[in-house]
């Protein structure tokens, strides 16, 4: 059991180290923690309340909240997916936002639901070679080292974030990070 | 010789960047400038002032501010052990805090001080192996690589954080980081 | 194209997650982002508006906004070379600032416009062997992993950063990441 305020309390914490802002609809905010707590205690981690979760972790972790879109759509639409987080001058209520597209690749989706979870229109988006739907048993997340070009910042995930945490840097800042052994005979 | 003035500034940035705010009572966090300073000046590094240190690093890392249990009593309690950093709610003075507990596991606390320096009735917490009291002159310790699985934040710690310092996922997020080689003859 | 709007909020969102705020003379801001947008319109990344750049990412990474000597400038001269970002007090007014020397070592300052476009006077500081100037066509910059002592922070760059972006420790709590292989035969 996970309380509201603990919810509350962690969004809260999350916008202020990420540069954001909690929306200020307290209704519908908390309407939105309602949700959270209901997939934390449901699958053991806050999925998105506006997206379906499987349960399965390896296929849910782009959309934990705070999602791996939530940076990225804060920083151009002014707000995430579900509009729990929003930019500064959303907050202070100098822009409007209107509705916000879903940026999760759609291989992704797939990889959750399987093709028949998602529109046929919608998948005439370019695969990965290494994506079979459904593929929901027997699939293998590829997690890699990647590092910011600007800052240094180093981090472990199947694709490189939208934006650097610490330096606000854009994705195509990211580079893998190579190992390169010098054995010598 | 550093100046209070840089230790508030210090603790004011650290606190905005990792979600938290500094206690609102201006005398109680002006005596605890003035043992961070003496502490820092002493140490060489700003251990905390709630807190007893050896005066050696690998022994006292844990309890540098912001200390490694920081984030998680702020989260829990509402404030860190010395109430030095509060939560958003403890700030705007709409909840108050009663005594924390000591968090620090009493392995570091033995590893530290040596059995004798921490209460017997402490000590029936199952040790690690590795450990074997007093050790203060032989300690080694190992460090390993950690992600996070959520949002791949990657560190170097004998232990993993309680809370992630950039997407606040909790200790059972993080996961041992391994490298393997793939050589073939 | 980046707007202006977009670059202010970049610096917007950086500067909450890192523990500093925008300077608050908002006809001084409006130059500086200006200068943001022409260079990363020109570069493709958003080099310092007071700072030369050369086009190169690798020679010109350290500038880059927020540059590599923002943390540690605001932290001990109130506000960064270019006075975009400032400390707590000086955003409230309590303290003014006065000009903020250039600490960009001259060694990157040599592999970045070659010795001629560095004053003599300046060139007294001892370069590192690996240094020879004008190299601009032929520099390799060395990146190394780095972690943080007391926070564990990871990161990948040629020198750690002055300040820890996690846990604000200072440099020299930086300590390089070796990784070591045991091959038993």
């Amino acid at each position: 059991m996970i309380s509201l305020e603990k919810v509350r309390q962690r969004a809260e914490a999350d916008a202020r180290t990420n540069g954001c802002y909690l929306n200020p609809d307290q209704n519908f905010l908390k309407d939105l923690f309602e949700g959270l707590k209901v997939n934390e205690e449901r699958y053991g981690y806050p999925s998105c309340p506006c997206r379906l979760a499987t349960g399965k972790l390896d296929l849910d972790v782009d959309i934990i909240c705070p999602c791996a879109y939530r940076d990225i759509d804060v920083s151009e639409y002014g707000c995430c997916y579900c509009a729990l987080f929003v930019r500064k001058d959303v907050y202070e209520g100098k822009t409007s936002v209107g509705p916000i597209p879903e940026r999760r690749p759609v291989y992704l989706q797939i990889r959750a639901y399987g093709s028949g979870g998602v529109p046929a229109e919608k998948q005439t988006e370019k695969l990965p070679e290494t994506v079979t739907a459904p593929a929901k048993e027997t699939v293998e997340v590829k997690r890699k080292a990647w590092y910011c070009r600007q800052c240094g910042y180093v981090c472990f995930r199947e694709e490189p974030p939208y934006i650097c945490p610490i330096c606000k840097a854009k994705r195509e800042m990211f580079a893998p990070l190579r190992i390169s052994l010098d054995v010598q005979g």
